[in-house]
């Protein structure tokens, strides 16, 4: 059996705990190989994302990944202080990790990406899974970065689905909507993964046991993350369960789950200041026929993926466990 | 066998093909006594609907009831010309009814609702099937309407569906959002029927044929009419049929079918310049936990209906063909 060669991955996030459970997915996927991390103020602000980064990495036996500091504040207004009735006040749902002796790189998420861009030209990966404030930074740095990236996948917004910041926005987008207009008006096709889809595709409780359960640290870690966001999550599904927002669009990018229904239509981000602020506000008139094409449209909306998402996700974090055991012996116990 | 006692009803409207189907259902339901008739612009001009409300009026044999003008233009900017692509160009798909004599009373739309929530009080139902500004207008002429009026019932929005008019919008509503912001915000309770329940209730060809069939003159135009509907909504569900908006709206306005899924939410309306504009902006975040109640919701938004509504339309709009048959004898025949 051969392995194929893995994608060379750019992340952006903001970890958060969904985040923590992207990058570890990620890590543990065998066609994935992440060359550079740049964090943004989202769930978290971009210093607490990026200690985050550090420890989950040194964790999980991948200190080498270099992580850039992104922005603090979104393009439009100042950064509003994150979400820690979701994530906690220390993102992870104030789970301890063994603090990483390693540090940031000396340059900015923006310029990171630019300089992976030109370093794997044609190839690297895009997986944006926080505000769009660092991709829209080097959009503006590098105007040719469409042309550079093989693809680029964006958790976010809000096809038909309700929103989870205001009734129509979803977070990601709603935190910084200027450089998600930006992002989605560039020229190259983004592969949106909303609400819509990661609403339905919800990590159990019988799953948290599976990776509390784990021998390895990480799934561990996960696991008592994720206690946290299932008590907020109680609230919108009346059980303790969760989205998968980060891992799903995770997954999706790496080629681990497929789309099974996802149209191409014309989106734009509304920046008003009006109840849409922060709506993926996309052209879904189509449903009624199969979604016929459009004329001009770049943005993939992912709305349904093939099988059940939950057990790939715990498969894929469990066997991450089994290979970095060794590499996790000297990395401390999570507190 | 006794008939209950009818509701008197004040219809609002742009009539517009299916509004001239809502029209007639509202004749022929024995449970509504329609008292009086506003027009105002949207789907063609007030003064045009109000020419198409007055003949249909006279070909169902019931010219007695009051037709009277509404606004031209909605509250922010002007009228646009209505939609002949939709409609036709006389509103009524090409289809031409025999004039009536009868002209319009000597009130504005709004007036007259005014007038008939006070001849009517505590009974009157309200269902307004194009843009809210007579509404609107009757609500600053007597802000004690929502004490007055029994219900409100408006076809318009979409929650969680794509828009007609926009990606977001629904037309009624986009025509005039600033109406629709303020009707939304009055302190009554609002059924709202979107396009989320009415693109799902559908006329197929053979319910046009049921109605083109019939020996009454009534069914056989709105049959007529429906030709031209349906070569719009070929597009849009890649079969000649039509969704049934405003019909929908009055049978549930009259209690002919009923809602089986209307949560009761928060709702504003878009008046921003923004892509939002119009958009009926609906609280739907509690779509994942059953729709638990809301402080302050006053908007109840119809997202599914019991049964199947094709037929029962259908049998309406025929029995009042029978009833009306010798009625109709002398009013001439539809060219």
């Amino acid at each position: 059996m051969t392995t194929p060669t893995p994608h060379p991955f750019y992340l952006d996030c903001d970890t958060g705990i969904d985040d923590a459970l992207a990058l570890a997915y990620l890590l543990a996927a065998p066609t994935a190989r992440v060359v550079g991390i740049g964090t943004v103020s989202g769930n978290v602000s971009a210093a607490v994302g990026a200690r985050n980064t550090l420890d989950l990495l040194q964790l999980a036996g991948h200190a080498h990944i270099p992580v850039a500091l992104g922005a603090h504040h979104p393009q439009a207004g100042s950064f509003g202080g994150g979400a820690p009735w979701v994530h906690g006040d220390n993102g992870i749902g104030g789970v301890s990790l063994p603090p990483s002796p390693v540090g940031l790189v000396p340059e900015t998420a923006a310029q990171m990406l630019v300089r992976l861009a030109h370093e794997h030209p044609g190839t690297l990966r895009v997986l944006a899974i926080g505000p769009l404030t660092n991709i829209a930074e080097a959009l503006r740095l590098e105007p040719a970065l469409p042309t550079l990236v093989e693809s680029i996948t964006v958790m976010g917004g809000a096809a038909l689905a309700p929103g989870n910041i205001t009734p129509v926005a979803e977070a990601n987008i709603h935190n910084d909507p200027e450089a998600a207009a930006l992002v989605l008006a560039a020229d190259w096709d983004v592969t949106l993964v909303p609400l819509d889809v990661t609403m339905e595709s919800v990590l159990e409780e019988h799953h948290r046991q599976e990776l509390l359960a784990s021998p390895g640290p990480v799934p561990r870690a996960l696991g008592e993350m994720l206690g946290y966001y299932f008590r907020f999550y109680e609230d919108i599904f009346g059980r303790p369960c969760s989205a998968m927002h980060d891992p799903l669009a995770a997954a999706l990018a790496v080629g681990g789950i497929k789309a099974s229904l996802a149209p191409v239509v014309r989106a734009a981000v509304d920046t008003s200041s009006g109840p849409g602020r922060g709506q993926t506000v996309c052209d879904m008139r189509g449903a009624y026929a199969g979604y016929p094409a459009q004329p001009g449209a770049r943005c993939r909306v992912v709305l349904e993926v093939e099988g059940d998402f939950a057990p790939h996700l715990v498969e894929t974090l469990l066997s991450f466990s089994k290979s970095t055991t060794a590499a996790l012996a000297s990395a401390g116990s999570v507190a």
